[in-house]
C-alpha cells in the first residue's frame, strides 16, 4: 500500500506547489497592510499626508509605468534622492517590476556617481532636485545615455530638472490594474548598495528578497517594535535601504515620516507633532538632539526609541536621553548584512546598574538577530573562535540568511569575504563571557606601534571622556622607531579648550602609557554621508605631520 | 572588463554559499535564546523550574541520545503527552536529529493511535505516564515493535510504565557536545500532525523547518507578542504543535508555564503566580474562565492576552473577558496551516464601539497572517474570487510558506486539497467590504432546506443569544419534504430552563423563519480534545431522530 524508499516516507509526494511554496519577499507586506489598514497614515512629508491605499495606489502606477516603459527582471534602477516619499515608494515600485533598485549616496560626488551608473549599468535614474546638480555632471561624465526621471518636490527651493521627464509622469501613465511581478525566486535580487568605499571603487552589494523579507521582520522582533510604530527618518533611505526599515515600516503598518535634513529642530518638532515613536541613526545624530536647547527638548511624554549604530553611543550621550525618555538600542552591522544584524539585547535586571554602567554594557554590539544564524569572533585564518574572556581580539565573522548575496561583477572580492563559508566584516571584537561581543576596531585602523596592537577605538573612548571633547579619531602614523603611533584628531565642544600635553596626559592616565596618543591634531573630523569620521582621510594627514 | 549576458548582470557570480544561505528552521531560536538569556525561566511546571540553559542542556543530552539509538533524517518519533516540560522539549530534540515529531492526541483511543504508528511507521514512541494505558494497547494493536521511552512524572499519581526505559535514560545517555543536525534543506519534514479526522481515517499533515519557523514568527509579528512572554500552556502542545507556540517562546525568549489539565482554578493560579501574559485556547476556554467564581477572578492587574480560535467568541465571553482585563484576539487556521494563519487584525478606533459591536467585528475570522502569502474567498470549482459584500459565500483558500507540504503517503488528498495551486480549507466564508472574512460553515456543515442554504454557525450563534443556553450545535436532519431541516442539539447554563418551542420562537424572533431550527435536543455536546463540538456525532443522532 506505501511506496517504500530506501530514504524516508517524507520524500515523496511532498513537493513544492504554488499553494505551500512562496518566495519571500517584502513586496507582500504593502499589498497586506494596504488591503488591510487603507486608510491609516503611511506616508508623512511636510504637509503632504498620505495614507496606505494612495501610497500603494502610487506605487503601483510608478511599478507599471516603469514596465511599459522597459524596465524588467534583473535590470539597475538608480535613484538619487533624499528621504522623500517617493524615495520610500520606489522601495516597492522598482523590484514589483523585478528590476533592482540602486539608492546612491547624495553625498557623493559626480566622480563617483559616475562610477556606479556604469557599474551597475543603470537603465534609468531617478532624481531629486536636491540632487539635479551633480546627478547631472555624474551622467555626463558617465557617458550614459539613460531616461532621467525628474522628482518635483514644491517644498525644495531650487527647481531644477535634467530633461523634462517626471516622477509625476509616471504616475499618470501607470496602471494600478497592470499585474505587478511576485518574485519567480526569492534569490532575485531587489537591491544593490554601493559600500561607501574609504579607498579604492566602492563595491556594489547584492541584496535579495529573501534577505530583505526575513531582516525588515528581525528589526520588528529585535527591536521589539510592535504594530503601527511612527518612524522617524533621520537615517538616510540610500543607506543599506534604510537598514530595510522601509520594508519594515510596511510590515509593521506604521507611518514613515519623512526628513530631508538631520537637524535638531525640525526632529524634535516632528517627534512632538507627530508622536514620532521609532527612530534610527549614528550617534553623532543622538548627540545632536543632546546638545539642543533645553527649549527644544520639552514637550515630549511619551515613549521613543532610538537605534544607534556605527559607534558606540558614549555614556554622557546615553543619559541626556535617558533624560529626554528616549530609550537607546544598540545594533551593529555592514551594508553587506543588510544593515543591522546584530543588537545589544537587553536584560531587564540591567535596568537596576548605574548609568556608567549601563553605558558599558550597552556600549558592546552584543549578539546576533533572531533572523541572522551564525555570529562569531574568530581567528581570521583559521576561523578558530577566540575565547570569550573579553580580551582576545578576533575577525567578526556573520552567517544567514541576512547576509549578500555578494559584491556585483566583483567575484574575486566576493570568494575573498565569503572564505570558508563565513562572512568575513573586517571588524576586530572581543567576546565577554556573556557571549556579547564588542567591536575594538576595523582590521585596518589597528595601530601596531612597538609590535603591540593597540585599538583605536579604546583610545577614542578614553578621549571621549574628557569633557572638553566633541569628537576623536585615532589612527597611525608612521614611526622610525616604533614603527607606528597613534595620532588623535580632537574636535572640541563650542567654548572649551585642552591643550595637547594636557589631553596627552589624561589619556596616560587613564590607559597603558604605550597606548596613549603621541600626537593630537585639534579641528573638526571628515566624516561621511552617515556620520562615519573618514579615517582614511586623517590617515593621510597622519602621514604628512 | 565585464561579463555580460543574454539575461542579466546579477546571474553572474552571485551564488548561495554556506556564508550567505542558511536553511530555515526554528531550532536556532532556543540555541539563540539559551546562549543571551541562559538564566531566564524557559519552563515552569508545578515545583519544577529551568532555566532555558538548562532547557537546552537537557534538549541537547536527549537529541544525542535519539541520535546515538539510531533516530535520523526523515524517521518519526511519535510522543503521547501533556502539556509537560518534556513535550517542549522534544519539539527541538526530535528534530535536532533530523527526525520528525509526531504528536499524538492524547484523547484519541487506542485503535486511532495504533493507526497513527503504522502510517507514520513511527520508530520510537515516548510516553506520559497518563496515556501509558492507551499507548500499550495502542502498541499491542499496531503490532509494532520499537522502543518505547517513559516519561516519569513524580506529580502523577499513577507511574504505570511500558517496559523498563526511560526519559531520564535518555538524558544519562546523551552527550551534549555531540553534533546536532541543522537541516540540510528547509523543506525537510520538521513534524507531522495526524488530522482530528471526523469521518474516515486520519491524515498526516507534514510541516517543514521553513513553514515552522516563519509561522513561529508570524505569531509573535501579529499577536503583537513582544519579547519575553510568559506562556501559559491551556492549548494542547499535540495540536498542530500547539499552534507552532514552543517555537514562538523560543523566539521570544519567553517562559513556557506546564499545565495537564484546563481547570479553573490552575489556570487563575499560575496567571497569579507566574504573572502570565499570553495564552491560547478554543472558546471553550475562554467560558470555563468567565464562568469561575469571582474570588478566583481577583488579584489579576496585570495584562493578559488571549488568542482563541476554533470557533467565534460570542459577545458575553468578551464582555466577561474585559472585565478581567484579558484582552482577545480572534485568530483562524487548520492542521494544514501550522495553526493560525489568519488573524481578526484589530483597529485601535474599534476600541470606540460599543461591546457588541465590538464582538461582531471580532466574530470574524479576520485577514492573512503578515507571513502568509495568499486568503482568499472563492468559488471552490473556478477558483474566481466572490465579491466583498458580507453576503456571497465561498471557500476559504491560502497560499504561502505557512501550509502544509502535503498529506503523507497520501497524494491523491494532496492533490485534491491543492488543486489549482490554493489550499482547499473546506470552510466556508464570507468577505465583508473591508476585506475581512467570516467563516459562515464547514463546507460539509452546511444544511440544504428546501434548495435553500442555511449556515449552521448562524444559527447557532442565534442560540448562544438566548440566557439559558450555554452551547449549541445545529445540523442537517434529513427530511422527505424539505431535504434537510436544522436541529439544534443545546447544553444549558447550571439551573437554567427553556422548552423547545420557546426556544424555536427564539430563533424566529431573530432570523429568517426557514432558518430556525425545527428540532431541538437538549443535554451536553460530545467534543474534541481542542473543544471542538464533534458535529459528525450529531449528524448521526439527528438521521436517527
Amino acid at each position: 500500500m506505501n511506496i517504500h524508499s530506501a530514504h524516508s516516507i517524507y520524500d515523496h509526494d511532498l513537493d513544492k506547489n504554488d499553494a505551500n511554496y512562496s518566495a519571500m519577499t517584502p513586496l507582500g507586506f504593502i499589498q497586506r497592510t494596504a488591503a488591510i489598514y487603507p486608510t491609516k497614515t503611511a506616508v508623512v512629508y511636510g504637509d503632504v499626508r498620505r495614507s496606505w491605499a494612495e501610497t500603494w495606489l502610487r506605487v503601483r502606477k510608478v511599478a507599471s509605468a516603469l514596465k511599459r516603459r522597459g524596465i524588467g527582471l534583473g535590470e539597475t534602477v538608480s535613484v538619487i534622492a533624499g528621504n522623500i516619499p517617493e524615495m520610500f515608494e520606489v522601495h516597492f515600485a522598482v523590484p514589483m517590476t523585478g528590476g533592482v533598485l540602486n539608492t546612491i549616496n547624495t553625498r557623493l560626488d559626480a566622480d563617483a556617481i559616475a562610477f556606479i551608473l556604469n557599474h551597475a549599468e543603470a537603465r534609468m535614474v531617478i532624481v531629486d532636485p536636491e540632487f539635479a546638480g551633480v546627478a547631472e555632471q555624474a551622467l555626463h561624465i558617465s557617458g550614459r545615455d539613460i531616461p532621467i526621471i525628474n522628482i518635483e518636490d514644491p517644498t525644495w527651493p531650487d527647481g531644477h530638472k535634467i530633461g523634462s521627464d517626471t516622477y509625476d509622469n509616471l504616475l499618470a501613465e501607470g496602471d494600478e490594474n497592470d499585474e505587478w511581478v511576485w518574485p519567480a525566486d526569492e534569490w532575485n535580487a531587489i537591491s544593490l548598495n554601493y559600500t561607501s568605499g574609504t579607498t579604492g571603487d566602492p563595491k556594489g552589494v547584492v541584496y535579495h528578497h529573501r534577505g530583505a523579507y526575513i531582516n525588515a521582520l528581525g528589526n520588528i522582533l529585535d527591536w521589539g517594535m510592535g504594530k503601527h510604530p511612527v518612524y522617524l527618518w533621520t537615517l538616510p533611505m540610500f543607506h543599506c535601504n534604510g537598514w530595510c526599515f522601509p520594508w519594515t515600516i510596511a510590515a509593521a503598518a506604521g507611518t514613515s515620516v519623512c526628513l530631508r535634513a538631520v537637524r535638531a529642530e525640525p526632529i524634535f518638532d516632528l517627534i512632538k507633532r507627530e508622536q514620532v515613536t521609532h527612530f534610527c541613526g549614528a550617534p553623532i545624530v543622538l548627540s545632536l538632539l543632546a546638545n539642543a536647547p533645553d527649549a527644544m527638548k520639552k514637550g515630549i511624554s511619551h515613549k521613543v526609541s532610538i537605534m544607534t549604530a556605527a559607534s558606540a553611543p558614549p555614556a554622557a550621550i546615553l543619559e541626556s536621553m535617558d533624560e529626554l525618555g528616549f530609550d537607546v538600542t544598540h545594533a551593529y552591522g555592514l551594508t553587506e548584512t543588510y544593515g543591522p544584524a546584530v543588537v545589544c539585547a537587553w536584560h531587564d535586571e540591567w535596568n537596576d546598574l548605574d548609568i556608567s554602567e549601563k553605558a558599558r554594557l550597552k556600549a558592546r554590539q552584543g549578539v546576533r538577530y533572531t533572523v541572522l544564524d551564525g555570529l562569531m569572533v574568530a581567528d581570521p585564518e583559521t576561523l578558530e573562535p577566540v575565547p570569550a574572556d573579553g580580551e582576545t581580539m578576533g575577525e567578526i565573522f556573520f552567517r544567514g540568511n541576512n547576509v549578500m548575496r555578494g559584491y556585483l561583477k566583483n567575484p574575486s572580492s566576493s570568494e575573498k569575504a565569503f572564505r570558508g563559508g563565513w562572512f568575513h566584516s573586517g571588524d576586530l571584537a572581543v567576546v565577554y563571557p556573556d557571549g556579547y561581543i564588542q567591536i575594538k576596531d576595523r582590521s585596518k585602523d589597528i595601530i601596531i606601534s612597538g609590535g603591540e596592537n593597540i585599538s583605536s577605538i579604546e583610545v577614542e573612548g578614553i578621549l571621549y571622556r574628557h569633557p572638553a571633547v566633541m569628537e576623536a579619531a585615532v589612527v597611525a602614523r608612521p614611526d622610525d622607531k616604533w614603527g607606528e603611533t597613534p595620532c588623535a584628531f580632537v574636535g572640541l565642544k563650542d567654548g572649551a579648550t585642552v591643550t595637547e600635553a594636557d589631553l596627552i596626559a589624561f589619556c596616560r592616565a587613564n590607559m597603558a602609557h604605550f597606548k596613549a596618543p603621541k600626537t593630537i591634531v585639534f579641528g573638526s573630523l571628515p566624516k561621511t554621508s552617515t556620520g562615519k569620521i573618514q579615517k582614511f582621510i586623517l590617515r593621510e594627514q597622519a602621514k604628512g605631520l
